[in-house]
């Protein structure tokens, strides 16, 4: 996974347990995608405090994510809806049967892993 | 949502931020259903003192909810996936072209929710 998909997906489940000055700064540089030193400048801190303060949000974000494996299961039910939604849209041209054995396949798969 | 459930889904998500302590004791009453004072005995520890554990783990566990509702969010897809899934097996006896629809339409409102 590209590394600013993944901060990104890493913040998005657990960002609320950064301090509210870590989600301030961390939200910068994630979704409104400012530089470092543009960061530096607005929070009136050195570039290299933004870097380490990032760092370390990216550090606990991972240490969570570890621990609780969330993105990962997220990211694979995704995947498999996904799936389901493409054999939906293959469903009216060929082999409907079939078809619809794999989606319910497919739901069973992410009903074993809720 | 019945209390044990509940209980048994916010450590199922978070249990793995609590001590090992917390945990050791935490499950024996979630998991193995043990009363208080039986837990008591084999931690070594009074009755009222496994009471608090357990009441502080609680707390713990629902103000990690209260941040991120990652037990909500599963339990709103796995509902909508249970529906996928009824939708299939009612798919071959009636109205085949309504109930693909129908299962198109609640695989894109999980998608949205992902």
């Amino acid at each position: 996974m590209d590394k600013r998909l993944e901060q990104s997906l890493l913040y998005d489940f657990y960002g609320e347990l950064l301090t509210a000055r870590q989600k301030e700064i961390y939200e910068q540089f994630i979704q409104e995608d400012l530089s470092l030193s543009e960061i530096a400048l607005g929070a009136g801190i050195s570039r290299q405090g933004v870097h380490d303060l990032i760092r370390r949000c990216d550090h606990t974000l991972r240490e969570y994510e570890e621990k609780l494996h969330l993105v990962e299961r997220f990211v694979s039910i995704r995947e498999k809806v996904c799936r389901i939604d493409a054999s939906i849209d293959q469903y009216q041209k060929d082999q409907k049967e079939q078809r619809i054995h794999e989606i319910k396949r497919i739901a069973d798969e992410i009903l074993e892993e809720l």
